[in-house]
């Protein structure tokens, strides 16, 4: 074994790499992990690298090799076929023939004998001899005896040189001595649903037709045909556990409900059951069943709904009264974040002392809901239970289900959005609801999509959610609403609206960011083709996110000059540039914008003076433009967006 | 033991910490490091943080608190007293009682009953009570005490919040829970030498005034006091060592040595002896302690070169030929950087059979200097050993002797000379001697004083060295060595000269950065106070630096606007802004430049229109200077530079 002291080559700054492999990179299946490092070492010598990667758990590493790129950089890739863990390092070693031959090779055109060279080289081949397979060992014998035969120096050096010989020692190195990166670095490789998807937020028991009652399961399903007409493949549910009684939320958040009112669905379980259970006015778990299949063969997935919280009336509250938070007269906690309060639920203290089962119970429920088919969790304020837990909880469950996503519904400070991303959660909610200006949106998806972050956070950008109904959408009308669509759709591979979004709605309790009259809280029927709605227009985004592989990329995210202050360009390409799109978007709702926009044509794949032509996904118009700059003008009560597919004349 | 699932704070993004941990950063002593790191946890409890550190070896942790400043990032310091290594880390916990106390307050506030919040505050009180030593311990009791006789909400909320009461629980907060940073990080510290010195490098045998005939140690005794006299504290030289005979290099590096050539004392070792020995033209053992207490007599240290490399001659290649490279035929290897040869030395393999016999003789030769006075080694050429080596090496060397300085001559690659530095290098060489536009030296010294670099890397500006005349010196004449001269003695802490650079001298090789005539390879005699020498400005330069403290901080540089392209503008401050030094220099050495500066006034603590004077540390001139922008004209003839204490009339 040989000791590290004679391991001598320096392999550092490895990216990519969390917190030094604290923490995993994501991927997703079929996608490439490029791995940069600076390697080098003393003196004059050159160098080989690899990238190591196997699945975790595999014995065998396989390598992939890595390049010089400038200023002593390296790159190399791998692809993580397969779901699950992945593992990668990287092992460099000495060139030794390579480094030989190079030395032999300038001392010959400087015209000095090389003799002894030559024998130190002929020392090398041999022992590259011992280590290659039969075959090639005979191969490279030839050469040794060609060499040891040749009568000359120069024929000695031809054969020295000889192409096939050099690939055989290069194929066939000495690595006894190999440096390797010290830590051995993780992938999480997900579903691609992880990175692109189209998601469909609904209210179960607001989706039918009779006033006064809310829908079943089984009418929910009958709405999926025109959900996935609207091309969404992830349909998202609110908690569908029974909901408490004790201190029952009423109309928009009342403190004391109706006769009636069905309450919140974060408020989890009454005696009928709790996050094991489906509320009784839903249906039963069979009907679950039936709407996961239903929702399958309707090509979309369920995503479920994962808020650990109880109402007074959770089955936990009796069975485990260890589990929450007392007060000194021993009575249990409600949630406050004071002075708020929140009296029909019941936080649980993750580091009780009994935090052993509770968290064990955690990954029960998520375990029993992924057997009835739920491989995606949108879970409820995660920033409020210890990261910790959430390490361990999404390790223990995707060890068993590598194909669960997690999605972490917290909107707080950066730091936290960020460490929860790393911790294990395959996508995030993002700020991008508050991000309106040309200037904000550029900030905000370069910091997404070109730093670090792109490695372990994975936006999904919601236009709006139960609980946040951004003031654009309230002030700016219809074309607000297609503004931030066509802004979700194209800017990031995932995201996702909140029922009500398709038809505009936009009541909002009076100078908050909230619904009025939510169905958080009430029962509502809607008219789900009411005047007004957009869904063609959602219809049109979807299938251009489905018929364009450059959408469905995270982070190919390039931004372009416009010289108006209203207007956004923004390009999204394949590697290869066969597929280019380019979103024009003017994000001023009232007024109609023109101007020009400049975008380099070689970021086109066409050449300086070449025409080309644009395709609008949304109008279905064509134009042709040429050059850097060319002309365009929105309104936003007609189209206040341009989805261009660029199509070059060759 | 709190399993570790329960310490939920979350510590990250430590400053400094060099990849995260792998290398100590430096420091002096009576410095400080400031560290930052994000905290923060799940929820909303308030947190309380602390820098634990200790010389490395302590048992027990001292500590500093940590402040919030923005954003989740916390900031807290501490000082290092002593040479050595210390280390430290970040503990967090969650504040208990000031948590509790806010929702309390805020409660209390919004008009709702506290009773059962109060019960739990007690309940604080009480365990703390049990963790206070017992006076601190009776006073809680006290408060206890008011607080259960008191008769109201009111009262005992006033209780509750006393601010002696508050600060006897943040005193003594329990901590069983506590988070810490994965990592204990370390912090090398030297003498203050390591960061303020100024060097003056001098070959030996070049000091007497025999011509034909090399000086002895004892005759450079007698230039010390003029070298004093130009404010020089270091002195450095060359190897001292037995020079080797077979394959000497003649003068101007000729393959064959005539006679009387004394050759490169970079041909270490001869029959008179190697690494351990003294040439015996300079002298004896006896003599250089003799010159070493001189030097320290006259307030100097010497500087010792290590060049790991041997003639044909060393003792080593007759007594260790296993620490060689070799031949087929089994003879020994010359250098070699084909098709470059240097026929007069042999390198050591590093990585040999007999590595460990090699490295330890290495360490020899260290502590066998440092024995007779050596504290600093300027280490010849360490990029071409294995960087585990001198990892090793210095770790060592400074476990026994803490006060040892290694400066590394290192001019290659960037990524190497980096990683010099942070194996333990505690001064390096630097790329100044080829930055000469204001864009270079503005970019280069940013990266050395204001990235990461500055926590590992201490630069040293050297003017000249035996190696290198730079084209800058050979072709701007006397006006070009003062330009270089103020710029190193001001941008950097550190910063020295090679004998000749103050007597402007600057005769080339043709085409090439070196010395004609090179002293290395020939017996010279100087004339050391000939015409046109600028050693007047040279002991004002260093004078400046001694009485400013300004100027002997590494990391406290700021550049400023000039309008001109050739004029240069940089600060340097002490904290307090009790001394503030402000530089302005011309960098063409052949035109008069005259151009406005603009300097923030409140970057030298003056108000927007207050007067203040800046005087000339280099002319002796005083100006009266108002606002943010004043005029300055320099004339290379003359003085080229400006070096400005800055005078405040308050």
């Amino acid at each position: 074994m040989t000791p590290d002291a004679l391991r001598t080559i320096i392999i550092e700054s490895v990216t990519p790499s969390i917190d030094d492999g604290r923490f995993p990179i994501k991927r997703e299946a079929g996608d490439t992990v490029r791995v940069e490092a600076d390697i080098f070492k003393e003196g004059h010598d050159l160098l080989c690298a690899v990238v190591l990667f196997r699945p975790k758990g595999a014995s065998a590493w396989s390598e992939s090799p890595m390049k010089h790129v400038d200023n002593d950089r390296w790159a190399g890739a791998f692809i993580t076929h397969d779901i699950g863990r992945w593992e990668y390092t990287i092992e460099a070693w000495t060139d030794l023939y390579g480094s030989w031959l190079e030395g032999l090779l300038k001392k010959h055109v400087a015209g000095e004998h090389v003799l002894s060279e030559l024998l130190e080289g002929l020392r090398l081949v041999r022992a590259a001899m011992t280590r290659a397979p039969a075959a090639e060992a005979r191969r490279i014998e030839q050469f040794d005896r060609r060499w040891s035969t040749a009568s000359t120096e120069d024929e000695q050096i031809a054969v020295a040189r000889d192409p096939e010989l050099v690939a055989l020692l290069e194929a066939h190195p000495d690595r006894s001595r190999s440096s390797f990166h010290g830590r051995i670095l993780e992938v999480v490789v997900d579903p691609l649903v992880a990175r692109f998807g189209s998601w469909y937020e609904m209210f179960p028991r607001s989706q039918g037709k009779v006033p006064g009652r809310g829908a079943t399961l089984r009418e929910c399903e009958e709405r999926l045909p025109e959900i996935r007409e609207m091309g969404f493949d992830v349909l998202y549910m609110p908690p569908v556990h029974p909901i408490g009684r004790t201190n029952r939320k009423g109309k928009n958040n009342a403190v004391v409900a109706q006769p009636g009112d069905p309450g919140s669905p974060y408020a989890i379980g009454s005696e009928e059951g709790g996050h094991f259970a489906v509320e009784p006015s839903l249906g039963t778990l069979d009907d679950f069943d039936h709407f996961v299949r239903a929702c399958s063969d309707h090509g979309m997935q369920v995503a479920m709904d994962f808020a650990i919280q109880c109402s007074p009336d959770h089955p936990w509250v009796r069975e485990h009264p260890e589990w929450f938070f007392k007060r000194p007269d021993g009575t249990i906690k409600y949630a406050e974040n004071p002075p708020k309060k929140y009296q029909d639920i019941y936080p649980l203290d993750f580091t009780c002392d009994a935090w052993e089962s509770l968290w064990q119970e955690q990954l029960r429920i998520v375990e029993f809901w992924a057997s009835h088919g739920v491989k995606i969790f949108r879970v409820d304020n995660p920033h409020t239970k210890p990261l910790r837990f959430w390490q361990w909880l999404i390790d223990r469950a995707k060890e068993k289900h590598p194909e669960l996503i997690f999605f972490a519904e917290a909107f707080t400070r950066p730091k936290m959005m960020k460490v929860l991303g790393k911790a294990g959660y395959s996508q995030s909610y993002t700020y991008f609801t508050w991000r309106n200006t040309k200037h904000e949106l550029t900030e905000y998806l370069t910091e997404l999509t070109r730093t670090e972050m792109k490695e372990f956070y994975r936006g999904n950008f919601f236009t709006n959610t139960p609980d946040i109904l951004p003031f654009f959408l309230q002030t700016g009308g219809r074309p607000a609403f297609k503004i931030r669509a066509v802004l979700a759709a194209t800017l990031c591979s995932n995201w996702g609206i909140y029922n009500g979004f398709e038809l505009c709605e936009n009541r909002a309790l009076p100078g908050r960011e909230e619904y009025a009259d939510s169905e958080k809280y009430e029962l509502k029927v809607w008219d789900w083709d009411r005047p007004g709605n957009i869904k063609p227009l959602i219809r049109t985004l979807n299938l251009a996110r489905k018929n364009n592989p450059a959408l469905q990329e995270y982070d190919n995210l390039e931004f372009y000059w416009a010289d108006h202050e209203d207007i956004i360009v923004y390009g999204k390409s394949t590697p290869d540039l066969s597929n280019i799109v380019v979103a024009v978007v003017n994000l001023n709702p009232f007024q109609i914008r023109e101007t020009l926009v400049h975008i380099p044509p070689h970021k086109l794949g066409v050449g300086d003076g070449e025409h080309y032509t644009v395709h609008d996904l949304i109008s279905g118009e064509r134009w042709g433009w040429r050059g850097h700059s060319n002309y365009v003008r929105l309104d936003p009560h007609l189209d206040p967006a341009h989805l261009f597919v660029i199509e070059r004349n060759r």
